[in-house]
């Protein structure tokens, strides 16, 4: 079994961790922190997790390792406990903490900013911030599983991609490698649930105030730009600067992209076609949609799946891709467990192949 | 492995089954019957099951046993195939079609409302169909499964409980059993999500008609009414008459009860907590909240559990009980599920213990 | 003209009762106050507002008396300038700032708490604060237009009830003065939209936290329960007490009541009719649905109405009531200017009478 | 007084002319038609107009010319009757009925997409259907106010504008038309809530199926794309070709459009900003948003406003803009009375003029 810790599991993102590996085959979850909440029960904060790991009297067993209850260990208590790490952390504060020693004591998954950028210098422009370890930039994988699956098969620390990063890259990629696409001519337009907000009481996020309504936001600013910009070169070969454009979907889960792009002279729809299945054709949480289909956000939600599809438009020499995905799983915690599978050396679907959940 | 087969498979009951049952570890799906998409695939009807059980070219493995297309085929010819056959069908259609000869054949869970009333005249009544097969009700049994396990262990055929009787007999019926509340005075005013009213294309289901609205419907009249009565009949020994009003809430999943009663004279909380602990304190899917906690649906969307809370309120000497369950899930096909594990000797929560998803 | 101000206007209800006085055609808006937004204009921090009242070179002439951006004069300085004042304080503000010398300055219509109750005990208990000013308490009426319009006509200062007691006290008040129910018998069971939750920034108001989900909260201790069973002993002449329960919806807006009582002996369904007829054949407001209809909230939305229905469950023995509004409008801002509107002589719908608006 | 009728009132943006007409001070609803639900009061399709125009008994006042209950009229007879009829039908009815006789009895302002494109061509090419009137083509006069007002005054028929293209077309054509970006360049992603799909009980418009999702659909092949380009190239003076992709959003009302161009060389932020000035400086239902602040849907719910806002992105060298309506009010009925205003020599906000409402 290996033994987890999520470090700063408070959030949505570290709640659905427990989820997920809570009911993984070969996870014990062995640490579960949190600096607001240290010392109380799990089900205190989330009742969805209610009576988890209790053991007095309940038969309710899905927690393992005994950790029910909130703990306020540090990161390096916890990787002298733990096989993995899993960080959920405020941008900033994992790039602190990890240091080479700790990395000698455990692998680190980051679901946070902080090792996503190769440049310590982009990092600093978006995210306004010092890096604490830029050292470790080099060594710390990008995360996304389907691209770089070998990179983090030897990985020590692994950085998980962002949300919009995940769906973006994923649906593009394909088409900047193989050449199809114009990269300077890309558009994304995002549109996120507002679980992508997280849990913090501001206005913007009430019921009240992001229900039966949509609103572009972060307009040409948002940090995952040049998230999607760097891997989209590495892929490309060359500089791709893009347009991106998030919205807020008055919904819980799920990002939906809209991204445009001018194929190259004489590219076919039978040539983007061949380029997805090329990339993805054995990819398990893929799913390339029949011609002409686009994703809806509900087809993946609570899976690990991105649903992608794409028509050119003939008449206006456009092609208009679309891509899918629940952005507390892929764009966060399932595709953590993802990136421990493969560096750990387990089937990469175990405990992350659920069915998407409907209606939800 | 226990080959499954769901006969009526499009409507939100049929494909969650179909979604708890591809992940069950001890069961195959063998059939998948649909009349109106007989001949299309899954995926094309609920695209959260795209691409579900297709052996070629893709490694998504989910489905089991080649079930990935709707067919046509008969209840007679599926009972041929399956050790057991989950019935998800409009009211009077499966009492037409279920036969004696049938349950030699095969073990029938009915998620409809046919074999739920011991009482052919009161089925008739309150359904306005004719029965047909009134033979079978003294051989049908009640599929709650925290009261009725051990009948559930040697029945050939289990009706399945509806939805909000479901989450209010489970609320009630410890009261009801202990004598702590005066049968009398029971009033259930319960909250559905829309997904309970079904696929069917209606007005009133529409999201601008069911959208930033609550209301009340079937005042009086809902036909989860003569079940709660006569479940609780039988727990009190006495004749109980319930006043039960439900309301269509906006939200997909969830029923939430809001149970009235006044309580024997000299009865205490205690004698409340008590009762339900009695009754409660093994089960797995059964979660007694802390002391003056109420139930939220949230907290147990896509689980198989059943919240529960309450409070005795002193000033008005009147009891105040809550109780929340998934509606497709406890309220449904979990439920079913729980049912074929008793019947076929499985662990109780094989693969119906996955903890609630939330933001969902 | 009257010129009126608003006191805390940043709140939902503040910035409604702009909405509606701002399409009033008997009223200049003097004043708004705000202490967090002072000296920010309306549209900086409500977008609907935007624009609202500018002069300079702007058509856009909704804005009367230059009331475009929020100041922080004192209730005593606005009381100077306004024939009204409507406070759109939290509770317990209100009752230290109002003195029997405002009073001669200007009329009070007091949206918040303070003076609904007529005993200060009940108050200080319930709302765990001091009144400030208990020897105006015999002086406010208490603002139920349909059941007070005579003393409103004459009151300097109005208190102007709560959502939840609005709607509750129009569906029980005349069943309750007509004697055909016994008054120890009610049970309100109540549902909210979150708007009634305020703008305040809180974890339980978020999207994620409210939507698709339904949930009881203050069981048995909601404040509004004192104020309707005061107001129901009133007219029924006896101590009611009641059980009342409120429910969060996963609406913006809206106020539905599903209400339970024991007729009478001997009392029938015409009985019922025929009380709530006396009530209400004249009242413009109060729209009495046909038989055995039951209201929805968002047919009223965005409207002064309150819809009722009822049934009598002969099966039962049991009456169930229907009350709807909405609760920005009859239940706060709307009724507050029907009662300004009674208080100045004006016809009583003037600047209220928009139908509801759907869907919405 | 006006005499107006609405023909086919009962869908959406029927129902919501009738709520407009009705509290317009110059006009009287002399008929409702609908086929399906002639002989019906309003309120009993329509819970929200419960009560209106009745006169027996009842105070409410708010339906004029006794209008109360659906007919079933003929156009022809309408005509007779009225100044003005509302044309609120599928596409492909109108014009077979509207004829040169009809329009010298009547003015007609056309809600559907019969008379909003100059060529018949593109009209049966793209709604599939014969023109029944094409040579009433050259008279109609497309009902976008703010840029063809002139026309609008000495029209007899008017072709209202689509949602999605009111919303389109007031966020391009200034731009267009001063030349400061590319024409061929314009990429719209288009966001429209659920009600833009209409009353029909269509599976896609369940709240089950539709709520807590987002999708794009008819891409590259939606019927407003035409109408959008026949009007940028009128004011561009060139051939205009768009991509347009509308998304289906969870939220009632609301259109919401993210357009993105390049800017021609040279062009500054400024020149964008001069452009909106020149075009929208005195236009009353225009609202050019502050300096960076797009548009969001809920600040113009339940009005007849249009808020645009824009960003040069100079790191991409593209130009994002934003625009949002309500799509029942100025993308359907609030522009028909717009319209009608302008026709009758009536200051053109009467009967408009309300705030947007929120939180609805």
């Amino acid at each position: 079994m290996i033994q987890a810790g999520i470090i700063g599991a408070s959030g949505y993102t570290g709640q659905e961790l427990y989820r997920i590996l809570s009911a993984h085959p070969e996870v014990a979850i062995k640490v579960i922190t949190s600096r607001t909440y240290a010392g109380q029960p799990l089900g205190s904060v989330y009742g969805n997790l209610y009576r988890t790991g209790s053991s007095n009297g309940s038969s309710n067993g899905q927690a393992k390792g005994g950790a029910a209850v909130f703990s306020n260990v540090s990161i390096q208590e916890a990787a002298g406990e733990c096989d993995v790490l899993f960080l959920a952390l405020p941008h900033g504060l994992a790039s602190h903490q990890v240091t080479p020693e700790l990395l000698k004591k455990t692998y680190i998954i980051d679901l946070g900013a902080d090792y996503r950028l190769k440049s310590r210098d982009i990092y600093e422009t978006w995210y306004k911030t010092e890096h604490g370890s830029p050292e470790l930039l080099p060594e710390a994988v990008y995360g996304l599983c389907e691209w770089f699956r070998q990179e983090i098969k030897h990985a020590k620390i692994v950085a998980n991609p962002g949300c919009y990063t995940t769906c973006s890259i994923l649906t593009l990629a394909p088409l900047v490698q193989a050449g199809v696409i114009d990269p300077a001519s890309i558009i994304i337009d995002a549109k996120s649930g507002v679980s992508g907000a997280g849990r913090a009481a501001k206005t913007g996020s009430l019921y009240a105030e992001s229900s039966e309504s949509v609103k572009a936001y972060s307009v040409a600013s948002h940090r995952h730009t040049p998230e999607i910009e760097e891997q989209l070169s590495i892929l490309s070969g060359t500089d791709v600067t893009i347009s991106f454009t998030p919205h807020l979907i008055p919904m819980n889960r799920g990002i939906l992209i809209t991204a445009y792009a001018s194929p190259k002279p004489g590219v076919t729809g039978q040539d983007i076609a061949d380029a997805y299945q090329t990339a993805y054709k054995d990819e398990y949480f893929i799913r390339l949609l029949p011609d002409g289909v686009f994703p809806e956000t509900r087809w993946v939600k609570g899976s690990n799946f991105c649903d992608i599809g794409f028509l050119l438009d003939t008449r206006t020499n456009r092609l208009i891709m679309g891509g899918a995905i629940d952005n507390l799983v892929k764009g966060a915690s399932g595709q953590a467990v993802q990136n421990m599978n493969i560096m750990f050396g387990l089937k990469e679907q175990t405990g992350i192949d659920s069915l998407p959940i409907f209606p939800a």
